[in-house]
């Protein structure tokens, strides 16, 4: 029996400022990526995040990024190992309390942005940050690009991870993604995504912009909050693999 | 045989800024409270105020203040009930995760400058603070002003608590202290501070300003790292504790 | 002839984040008030705002808040005389250059949220308010609630105010805005605010929500954009003050 | 007869934090470039700093850089050309503002640390930085690296300029800085540095750490006000450059 587990990256709003569709989302998923106050997120929204997530029975992750609110942890910067280790741990620790305070614990954590992306092809960012989440936790999962440097690394140190594919993004054919300035770079057709969801989840490939075939082992599936219509592709995702007989579980939950 | 905690506030340093003098300071303490990136303090710093705990076997506390780097967490701050706990988890949370990483876990929080202020007169402040650290954990001791509304509510709240008396500040002769403004203050002559610090732990009292004795019943007693004479004061004061067979250990060896 | 001033507070979008329907109501006012990156606002959204409001002909004003993002400058801030002027002096005059780049100039300034309340009622706070405007320029209108001590203090040192009256609040008997709690705080149906508006301008009074008649000796109509009908509120206004022959021009033109 | 123009980074305090000894430079100087509140600075500060400019006779430039507080501005992050601009703009107003309260005005522009150095290897970000400054004012006098993009930016807007050469770094045979992890990178030795100001100012060259002789063709002489013998080498500078009838003052006052 197959399973497969749908993250998104949640929490994400900041002081006045909302993003989003929280609440209409964590019915649908299976593990949360909660922004750490750092590219965004607040304490506030941390704590309500956290509780949204128990309610829904979805796992707790941290997404912690770089200390740029203004630039949404998407652009580049320059951290030193020490630096980008401290912001690691720091962000960690202060969504561990949350969860902590309300009876859980985080599960897995997914860099986000500028830092997820360069996790992916360099090694050195992606060693570090698997060696900074190992610090903290062996137990918590890396959730990375699917074969990519991050899952090396996580690998390397020998730290539990999570390969993430995506349903509304598209692919390029060496496996990488559409970049977001293309006109097709975002999966918005319900139909479409669930076939990409389904292609990866059963075949292990999903089919790039060019027509070839890209091979992607996934444990996780990730849709984006920001995708307008996020609401519908979740829904038309979780019909297709339930219909193909694909349980949706946290990939948490395959531990132990 | 009495035995007695000395405290400081560390690990206010951010970026390229230093504050105090924090490698001089933890020979001479037993419990450290360290800022937690809110109104001083930043990651790299927090990890290695960390760090230079362990080594000195000094108790890690957490300090954290008002989300006022610019006004050093002096400044008064509406914040409301969820804010301000949320305000408290989050960073006790991320000084905890340095403490983790480092083997070992926090024993204490004490509030910063305005916080510390306002809960020790405003019973609501104090009671959500006492509520907030708990939520985290019921085994942190909540260092507050001996006598205060923050001891009153860490003891309804059934949360450990530390009275802290002050060595190198003049007192009021209703206990509270003698206003920065004053020029008397500051007490920065090592032998004044030594009397201050003995008379307090042998005899639970200190002379006020204006000469009458005050009742202070202290379980820790707290130098300012910005007291000139820190290191001096910090020498006579445990010369003269060792003398009268005052023993100097971190408070939460007495637990348990 | 009758004529008056609409203004809104705008540009308070920060980074990734949208507040507001800035585009659609710019054609409907003549004074924008542009939040300077403190509470609100970033460089960008500074520059776009000041493009925006030269396009559609509206008078460009600094909207100055408190150091206080996470809070959007609503939360109470002990602030000392020398901190006020400065943080006021310094986001005037970052959206001065902007205005400057664009050609143009800042015709009013604004104080957000707190400010604004604090120094409707406390006359120590109006005056640093107004003294710090006019240190930078004599010709900046003090936009401020009628009736307030903001209008005293303007008054008192000699610096051109406009008296602000509000199109879709309530307001209590003694002139001041019925609290946000209440439920009747927020006018949100068109014809009531242009009621309101009109009977502000023509007749210098309105009803309160007691049914009392208020005395309001208005310069310029305050509108919120936050307000789910902003839009058709504006229409309807407009459409009311422009049938009964009150022009609606920006303020600063009155002036010389 | 000679003249050259010696400027220090100033400013560069942050609400208890202090930093540099800006009290004892001033006197020794006749450029100060005062951080703006991005990477350092603070309205207060910034108010202190024009003020203390204005006393001795200094000529004021803004000192902007990258919204990094936590790294100081040191850290390369990726800004696009309109996030460049834009920062520039903002932080040139918000000093501009307190020089106007003081009855002054903005001479000069000198971009801090890694935007700096960015500035003076990339044509593009060089001429960003050259054409927002223009924007502003095309009477700002741009301060860049001797011989860089940066000042052929300047040249190719048509913007003034001056070449910037520096009295306690030593130089690669390339015109570039020795890196600041070489330990003969900053020249502490006051008789040493007094050389290479004659050297650079009399003989338009200076001698590279490997002894071979670069061509600098310089208008202003930087110090740093980190050095720790900043207050000697300026006097020792200062005293050589005087008895050789070289005249210390501002470079902007060459223009007109």
């Amino acid at each position: 029996m197959r399973r497969i587990d749908i993250n998104c990256d949640l929490g994400e709003s900041f002081g006045i400022y909302r993003l989003g569709q929280d609440e209409k989302i964590y019915p649908l998923i299976t593990s949360a990526n909660i922004a750490c106050g750092f590219h965004a997120g607040d304490p506030q929204v941390m704590r309500t995040s956290v509780a949204l997530a128990l309610r829904h029975h979805v796992a707790i992750g941290a997404h912690p990024g770089t200390p740029d609110l203004l630039g949404f942890g998407r652009r580049g910067m320059e951290l030193s190992r020490e630096e980008l280790e401290t912001t690691l741990i720091y962000q960690i620790g202060a969504l561990a309390a949350f969860a902590k305070v309300h009876g859980s614990q985080l599960s897995h954590v997914k860099p986000h942005g500028w830092l997820y992306n360069a996790a992916a092809r360099d090694a050195e960012i992606a060693r570090t940050i698997a060696e900074a989440v190992k610090s903290v936790s062996s137990q918590l999962v890396l959730f990375g690009l699917a074969g990519s440097q991050m899952i090396r690394a996580a690998r390397d140190v020998d730290l539990p991870f999570a390969q993430e594919a995506f349903i509304d993004r598209a692919y390029e054919a060496d496996g990488t993604l559409l970049k977001r300035s293309s006109a097709e770079a975002l999966i918005t057709d319900p139909e479409k995504a669930a076939r990409q969801a389904l292609s990866i989840v059963l075949e292990g490939k999903a089919e790039a912009a060019d027509g070839t075939q890209v091979e992607i082992e996934a444990d996780t599936l990730c849709v984006h909050g920001d995708n307008p219509n996020a609401i519908s592709v979740l829904n038309e995702v979780r019909n297709s693999l339930l219909k193909n007989a694909v349980k949706i579980l946290p990939f948490t939950l395959t531990e132990g």
